[in-house]
C-alpha cells in the first residue's frame, strides 16, 4: 500500500511550480472558433509532456492537431487521460477584471481564459504524475494522454481518431477531462453526458439591405424568416416540436432516479448564481428539476444576430439573419436523425428556404455505475475530500465521450478542478488554488490504485 | 407675369458663384451624430442668409441649434423652407474617391458628404432668391427658413421648436427638404411621408448566461423569450398581430390609387437592386404592389442581437437578447397609439417580461393633393423639366413633416436637386450640376407664382 502522505506534502510543497507551469500554458491563447494560437499550444503541451519522459506525438487532423503521449508505468494495465487544450473565446472582453490571457492571482484563486476549462485539469494530471514519480520513483501504471484541440467547437476531429486507433489508445479505464467540487465542497462523479447537435440557421432574404421605410410592407426580411422559422421548433411550454423528435428518448431507470435522488439539492445557488427568478415549468428543485435538468433533450437558441445591432437606431431591413440552435440529446438519440428531422420540419413548416449549417454533434454516452473503476474513483474522492462524493448517473453538458465508450469500451471516471463558481466559457473564468489541491490529490491516488488493481 | 428668362440666364451665368457658396458650405463638417462641427454650420448657415438681407438667429436646442432667418417681399404671403444643416457620418472613409469633406468637381458632379443631403438643397433655395432680386429687384413673398442640425439623428428637437413656435413660423406653404428627378429624369412630387415608431425589445432573463448543457431545460433563455414574443407581432401572413393596429388606419381614396396607377413601374429595377427573388404575397408590381408599399403600416425587424454570433459554436444559454423594430404607420396611426397597443398586446400574451424601449416616432403626415400650392410646384416642374411630373400621394419614409402639416396648417410641397444615384447616406454622395440648375429654377418659379398668387 502506497503512503500518500508522502505524496499529498510533495504535491503541497511544489504548487508554486505547478502554478507557474499553468499560468504559461494559460498565457498561451488556443482559442480554437477562431483558430488563435492552436499550434502553439499543442506544440507547448507536447513539450510538458516529454519533459515528463512520456513519448509525446503532435498529431494532425483535418482541424486541429491532437497531442498525443504515452509512458510506461509499473503495472501492464493502462489509464487513459482525456483532455482538451483548446479554449472558448475569450469575448466580451470589457467584462473580465484582468485581460483573459495574462492569467492572474488573487483572492485565492487564479484567473484566465481555460485555467478551469481545460488546462487546469492538464496540469492537475500532470502534477500527479510529478508528485508519484518523485515519491516512488515510477509511474504506477502505463499512463496514455490524448488532448484535443477541438473540444469547443464539438470535438469533430477527435472521433475519427479514436475509432481509427483502437489498438494505440487501447486501455483499461479512462478518466475524463472535468471534476471537482460542488457548492458544499463535495466531490462530483459524472457517469455520462448528453449528447449534442449544433447548428446555424441561416435566412437570406436578398443581397442588400434595404431602407426600411421603403421595403418595409413588401419586401422579404431575413430577420422575420429567421424569427418564424425558430419559433416553430420549441413552444412556450418547451415542447420542443419537431415530429418525432422524443421517439428514441430512453427514460431514467429506477437506479437513475435513485442517484438523482441522492444528489444534493443546489437550486438556490443555481438561481442566485443565475440572476433567475426561478426554473422553466415552475419546477422547484429536487427529483423533477434534475431528472428534466439531464434526462431531457433541448433545443437552446445560443445567438441571434441580424441587421443593426448597435446604439440607438437604424431604419434597415436586413436581407440576411443567422441563429446558432443547439440540441442536447440523451440515449438513445443521435445528432444525425435531429439533423435529418429538423430539416424535414423546417421544409414541412414552409421553410425551406432556412438554411442549416452543421456546426457538430456527438452522440449521448454513459458508463455503468457498477463498474470496479467508479467505485475506486468514489472511495478515493471520500478519502482526499473528506466529504460524501456526489454520484451523477449522466450530465447535461457534453463530449466525445460516447466514441471512448462505444469504440475503446473503456470506463469513463472524472476528477478535477473545477467548481460551480469557474465561470467556464464566461468572462472571469477561474480556479480555486485549494480545490487544485484536491483534484491533484485525488487524481495521484486514482493513479496509484489503478496500478495497484489486478 | 414675371419673365422667367431673365431669371433662368442669371441662374446660368452666376452658376460658378453658387457652386463655390456650396463647396465652403460642404467644406464645413457638421455630423450631428458625431456632434462634429455642428456650431460652425450653424453659424455659416446663419452668415449665408445674413448676407441676403435675412435677420438671421441661432437658435439653441437641448440638441443642436435650429438656424431660423426670415425675409419680407413683394407680396404678404409667406413661403418657408424645411432644410437641415447636418450630414450623415462620412465613414467609411476608405470608400470614397475623394475626401468627404473636400468637395470636388468630376463627371458634371460634385462630390462631398451632404452636398445632396442637404447641404446642395440649402444652396438650390439661395440660389434661387438670388437670381429673382438680381432681376426684379425684391424677394416676391415673404420668406422664412427653418434649417435644423438633428434631421439625420431623428429630429428630435424640431418638433417642440415648431409646436412652440406657431407666430414665427406662420406660412401660407411650406418647401420640403427634398426632391429632384427619378432615373429617366422626370421630377418627383411627394405629399407625404408615413410616421414610424421605433423601439427596441429587451429580454432579460437572468444575469449571467449559462452553459448551454446545464440550463438547457430548465433556465429561462432570453433568445427564446425575444423570439416567441417577436413571433406573437406579425404572422407569416404579414397580418400586423396587435390587436387594434389597423383601427386607425385610412384607406387610400380613389383619387390615391389613380396617383399610385399613374407611377412609373419601378418593380424589376427594385428586385434587382436588392436581388429578391420576388415581392411578399406575390405581388408583382403596379397599383398593388403600390398601395402596399405605401399605404399600409409595417412591422419590421431592423436588428437581432443575442448570445454568441462569432464564428462556429459557443454553447451559451443567453441571459439578454434584444431587437430593434420599426413600425411605419400611416394616416391616422400615432407613435403613442402604437406603443400602447404594442405594450398591451405583449402583456396580453404572456411577455410583460419583455422591456420596450422607445428610440424615436414621428406621425405620419400628408398634404391635400387638391391644395393650390401642390399644382403650382406640379406646373412649373413640368415647365422646367420638360417632363411629366411624377406625384407619389405619400412615400414610405418617415420625417418631421406632419409637425408643419399639424401645428403650422401649411401644405408642404417638394422641388430639388436630388437623383437616384446621390449616394446619399452613402460613400461617394454627389449631385449632378444639371440637377442643381434645374432646381434652383424650379424653386425660381414655386418662389415667384406663389408671390403671384392671391
Amino acid at each position: 500500500m502506497t503512503d500518500f502522505t508522502a505524496i499529498d506534502h510533495y504535491i503541497e510543497d511544489h504548487l508554486d511550480d505547478s502554478i507557474e507551469e499553468l499560468k504559461k500554458l494559460c498565457a498561451q491563447p488556443s482559442v480554437s472558433a477562431q483558430g488563435l494560437g492552436i499550434k502553439e499550444c499543442a506544440e507547448l503541451v507536447a513539450q510538458m509532456l516529454r519533459a515528463r519522459g512520456f513519448k509525446a506525438e503532435v498529431i494532425p487532423t483535418k482541424g486541429h492537431p491532437i497531442v498525443y503521449g504515452e509512458a510506461d508505468g509499473a503495472s501492464d494495465r493502462t489509464l487513459l487521460f482525456y483532455n482538451h487544450y483548446d479554449v472558448q473565446p475569450p469575448e466580451p472582453l470589457e467584462l473580465w477584471d484582468s485581460p483573459p490571457f495574462e492569467p492572474t492571482l488573487r483572492d485565492g484563486k487564479l484567473f484566465a481564459r481555460g485555467v478551469s476549462d481545460d488546462k487546469g485539469h492538464i496540469q492537475c494530471r500532470l502534477s500527479a504524475l510529478d508528485a508519484i514519480k518523485a515519491v516512488t520513483g515510477r509511474y504506477p501504471c502505463k499512463v496514455k494522454f490524448v488532448i484535443e484541440g477541438e473540444e469547443e467547437i464539438s470535438s469533430v476531429n477527435i472521433v475519427p481518431f479514436v475509432e481509427h486507433n483502437p489498438q494505440k489508445l487501447k486501455a483499461d479505464g479512462c478518466v475524463w477531462e472535468f471534476g471537482g467540487v460542488n457548492h458544499e465542497g463535495r466531490p462530483n462523479q459524472s457517469l455520462g453526458m448528453r449528447g449534442i447537435c449544433y447548428v446555424e440557421l441561416h435566412a437570406q432574404t436578398g443581397t442588400l439591405d434595404a431602407h426600411s421605410g421603403l421595403g418595409g410592407s413588401i419586401f422579404p426580411n431575413a430577420a422575420w424568416r429567421l424569427t418564424w422559422a425558430l419559433s416553430t421548433l420549441k413552444g412556450q411550454d418547451e415542447r420542443i416540436r419537431i415530429p418525432g423528435y422524443y421517439d428514441n428518448v430512453k427514460q431514467p431507470t429506477k437506479r437513475d432516479l435513485e442517484l438523482l435522488a441522492a444528489l444534493p439539492d443546489d437550486s438556490e445557488d443555481m438561481l442566485k448564481r443565475y440572476g433567475l427568478k426561478g426554473f422553466l415549468k415552475g419546477l422547484k428543485g429536487g427529483v423533477d428539476l434534475r431528472r428534466e435538468e439531464v434526462f431531457l433533450p433541448t433545443c437552446t437558441i445560443c445567438g441571434l444576430t441580424s441587421g443593426y445591432q448597435g446604439p440607438g437606431s437604424k431604419t434597415v431591413l436586413p436581407a440576411q439573419a443567422s441563429a446558432k440552435v443547439d440540441f442536447r440529446l440523451v440515449p438513445d438519440q443521435t445528432p444525425e436523425e435531429v439533423l435529418e428531422k429538423l430539416r424535414k420540419h423546417l421544409d414541412a413548416e414552409g421553410f425551406s428556404d432556412i438554411e442549416i449549417k452543421f456546426l457538430g454533434g456527438e452522440r449521448p454516452g454513459r458508463t455503468d455505475i457498477d463498474h470496479p473503476l467508479v467505485k475506486l474513483a468514489i472511495d478515493t474522492a471520500r478519502e482526499v475530500y473528506g466529504k460524501e462524493p456526489i454520484v451523477s448517473p449522466i450530465i447535461g453538458g457534453s463530449g466525445p465521450n460516447y466514441v471512448f465508450l462505444d469504440s475503446l469500451k473503456v470506463p469513463i471516471i472524472t476528477a478535477g478542478v473545477g467548481y460551480p463558481g469557474s465561470r467556464a466559457h464566461a468572462p472571469n473564468e477561474n480556479m480555486v488554488i485549494e480545490n487544485f489541491v484536491q483534484g491533484v490529490k485525488h487524481t495521484a491516488r486514482i493513479l496509484e490504485k489503478f496500478g495497484e488493481t489486478k
